[in-house]
């Protein structure tokens, strides 16, 4: 579709990454210049960049920040990539629930392993790489963004959680890339975006995104999805994800098992869209996949203010698990998979 | 059970309401003086007080407050009456889902009819009535809170959503009261509290008076109660109810709903802790409930500052209604009622 986003989180420009810093989004709309490996971990680290596919990017420019900083320590090819591959290995521990950091440091390490050239020659070659998933993510997330937007019933409010927009990934979104794709054909369409309480990534990016793109948002708090689902305010649910099991099982941000199971509840159509890199074929079930804890003071600060009592105790897992039952589809860059997942990802994988 | 709280947030002394300021909590710990009618219709719609049964109590004051300002106007007996009547019937209006509140209300109503006083009497009778509510509830709370503990498993954690605790009561809570008086017979068991957006009392209020009379409470935000139910590290929802209709749909803070869909879907029992002037069997189903909305503000911003970008929409909904069928009991101070709830509601009513 014709639809065309304002927003670009990540790109490299001039030997370094230039890079939107989402923490201080929507109060600021303000790029950091990324120039060192160190610097970009603990930016993905810190969530200066998230999303999984935006921190797949990130992470393949990480890598050759790290090269860049390397050369003049290194006259021995050996040598250098041997430091640079455990540099990569460093980098994929930034974030551990999204499968795209390691599938762009794994694309980063084929390469160190594989190139014939010199160093200068091994930098050419990440950077090239760094740029092209950048670029392929954008066309992922549109093709994601047009087969979604054929289940998009006319004049549909979509229901999304925490931000898999174009803030997200290389600048379409997946979840919001539906969105846009749907909006391009019919502009009746309409969001609901929760929160997405600790981080509030719905209600800071979300809706800043949209209203950016001038796509109608409301925003809602996590509890509230049920009330207006069952009021018939909702069509569909779309949401993006963090890490995809064999059998269709998905890690996305926390609070998304909540959604899926009211929507489930009410009878109405619960999808993923994620590009393929988001799915792990090496583990076989959501138990599998490691669930990041993230720090206290998500939850017991805003804005730095404390909302609650001292004294209480904190859980705060960054990301749950939605069980493959409770997905209508999975909307990727080659199609929308459906049930049976186990079958339907093979076959994807194979064609 | 010996469990004492040291909670009270409504009394009456000297002629006035002494009300803790519940929007400050967890900050401060301050009682103001409510010392006119009009001031507790304000103080009941900006929630200075809030809870339904609390609610309840500070109406059936703010009654007696117009009847002391009354006084020097008035000469006339019938005219004082048909003044404070009116008086009555706008003071039921300061928050339109809790049914208490208009039960405290039509409570004085009936003193102001039946009363063969002159206007100083009067003044007696309602004063009188409303220090029996603020007492009256605070046994009827402790008495919910021994029925629902006989519920509770060894060792249990219970998830709670919002603040139906001292803070929402005459000071010993509904839900929290059977939190308390489970915890007096075993002190191994633990409470789950939801963050509760928009007004997060279940993060300002629940944490506070649980961590002040030394529970142990962890704080959660409202999409992750799903996340622990399927780790199986919740055994049972105990919440309030503002609303209670004669098929047991029940409204109760905005959320409650949807972690009732989740308990469901764990197969978690769900239970609502009322006194039975919540049960309003005038209604015959949730549909009929009113539902307060509440301003965009409470949605757009926290502590003052605005969490999302500008040009957003937002609907906020108060209150949701629970289907009966989600429910596994109605714990009240005579007594579970179990479904059918058409039947056990009226029987308790009989009985």
């Amino acid at each position: 579709m014709a639809f065309e986003s304002k927003i670009r989180p990540i790109y490299w420009e001039n030997g370094i990454s230039k890079m939107l810093d989402q923490t201080i989004i929507p109060y600021e709309y303000k790029y950091v210049d990324i120039t060192s490996g160190q610097q970009m971990f603990d930016a993905i680290r810190n969530m200066i960049v998230r999303g999984a596919p935006a921190i797949g990017i990130a992470g393949a420019q990480g890598i050759v920040l790290y090269a860049q900083e390397g050369v003049n320590n290194f006259s021995n090819i050996d040598k250098f990539k041997n430091w640079l591959m455990e540099k990569t290995d460093y980098m994929a521990t930034s974030r551990p629930t999204a499968v795209n950091l390691m599938w762009a440091c794994e694309e980063q390490k084929k390469i160190i392993k594989n190139s014939t050239s010199n160093i200068e020659g091994l930098i050419k070659e990440l950077t090239e790489k760094a740029i092209e998933i950048e670029k392929d993510d954008i066309e992922r997330c549109k093709k994601i963004g047009d087969y979604g937007a054929e289940v998009v019933p006319k004049g549909a409010t979509i229901l999304t959680h925490c931000n898999a927009g174009a803030l997200a990934t290389g600048g379409y979104g997946t979840a919001l890339g539906v969105v846009r794709s749907a909006y391009a054909k019919d502009n009746t369409i309409k969001v609901f975006a929760d929160e997405t309480r600790p981080r509030q990534q719905g209600a800071r990016l979300t809706t800043f995104e949209l209203v950016m793109d001038k796509i109608p948002v409301t925003l809602i708090t996590d509890g509230m999805c049920s009330y207006f689902m069952n009021k018939g305010m909702i069509d569909m649910v779309v949401v993006g994800a963090d890490r995809i099991a064999a059998n269709g099982d998905t890690a996305n941000k926390i609070g998304t098992y909540t959604v899926a199971i009211a929507a489930k509840y009410h009878n109405i159509p619960f999808y993923i869209a994620a590009p393929l890199s988001t799915i792990d074929i090496s583990i076989k079930s959501g138990k599998e996949i490691p669930i990041e804890e993230r720090s206290h003071e998500e939850v017991t600060h805003i804005n730095g203010k404390r909302i609650c009592a001292e004294g209480v105790n904190i859980i705060n897992p960054g990301f749950d698990v939605t069980p493959h039952e409770l997905i209508a589809g999975i909307i990727t860059e080659k199609g929308i998979l459906r049930p049976d997942y186990n079958k339907s990802i093979v076959d994807v994988f194979k064609g």
